[in-house]
């Protein structure tokens, strides 16, 4: 009842109106978590005259998008109410951009269990959080996967590398480590991913380098001889 | 004096070996933060064969990356003492890869100040700190910017655009942001830049949605029609 006080008075009405003027203009994409990861996804789509329906729990942060076509909710996304509220029945794309690894999951349990079907893109802290997100049937996006990756690349052309060549060498590496999650990922025991220590983050770093170098466990299992 | 005791005794006499066994052999590259990011660089490096001294203060973390033939130095990299243990002088390519925002710019200070033509790539957390970074002469990386534009990428695919597209879309979305980036550093007051309100914030962000569209003083000073 709290929940429904707190954005009804704003986002309700204003759903409501929208609902009723452009019913067919619905926007197909949900952004859930405003912050850095969610801003640019959504002016990647802005930018390209795709609408879009945002819900974060901090009013000041973005309450001009409005003036650009989109729709603003206020509020927790983990909450079914708010999210029925902001039309997530017709959203074809789902895009979970929070922060909080609780708060991530607990909405990707929420749209599993009322949206099952939905297409879901969610944002990743580490490996662990990422294989509890693909058991939950979204497609990841490890947050600092890319730009670390990127750098890595500009390091090895900064060392003398070919552009051409570094490319091709972080396209590898990509592909392996992808390789390297999945084949994990089938190891992991639901619990034991809960309860990892800070031991576990140590010796799970090691077998990585060790299946880089084509060795070990897990580089048996991805069957390669490392990204190279 | 803390701080030589402190890495003296493990640190200093591997470094020592080092210099005596493989004189000519000494890393090109620095990696300072051996978390989520460093870690990435690291391995990608590391499937090249080519080798690299990583500083981190957590002694447990990082410890088996010996036997991958790199060299690992526990402590402060803001303490130049432990930089120049770490051979730093003939460093060629240094990483900063902290997570902490204050940590890494004093880094980038005592780099400048001591090996004042080093190339720098540096983490950044977000556009505010990429600034000061790049004031201070390093090549940024914000964090999050890769995967969070690989995820807008992927939703306008998700959305029925042609993937060749959507990858021409982002790479003008990110060539443009770059242009943007540049023009707000510009006009960056150093004092502003680290008095920032959230309200500052918050008008930056609208200030991009306008630029994005074409608009606005900053789209006036890149003087182009958006990314689109």
């Amino acid at each position: 009842l709290m929940l429904i006080s707190r954005f009804a008075p704003t986002a309700g009405k204003r759903e409501k109106r929208a609902y009723d003027d452009i019913p067919d203009e619905h926007p197909q994409v949900l952004i859930a978590g405003f912050g850095r990861f969610g801003q640019i996804v959504a002016r990647l789509l802005s930018a390209q005259k795709i609408a879009f329906v945002a819900i974060d729990p901090d009013v000041e942060q973005v309450d001009f998008v409005r003036r650009f076509g989109n729709q603003i909710y206020y509020g927790d996304p983990t909450h079914h109410e708010l999210l029925r509220s902001a039309g997530a029945a017709r959203v074809k794309v789902f895009v979970v951009a929070l922060g909080d690894v609780e708060q991530s999951l607990a909405m990707l349990r929420l749209l599993r269990t009322h949206y099952p079907d939905a297409q879901v893109l969610a944002r990743a802290r580490d490996r662990r959080h990422a294989w509890q997100l693909q058991d939950l049937g979204a497609q990841v996006f490890r947050e600092t996967f890319g730009s670390s990756l990127e750098m890595g690349h500009d390091v090895l052309v900064a060392l003398g590398m070919a552009p051409q060549q570094a490319d091709e060498r972080a396209r590898r590496f990509r592909a392996f480590d992808e390789q390297l999650m999945e084949a994990q990922r089938l190891l992991q025991d639901d619990e034991a991913a809960l309860q990892q220590s800070a031991r576990d983050a140590r010796l799970e770093l090691a077998e990585l380098f060790e299946a880089d170098a084509g060795k070990g466990a897990l580089g048996r299992i991805v069957g390669e001889k490392g990204p190279e």
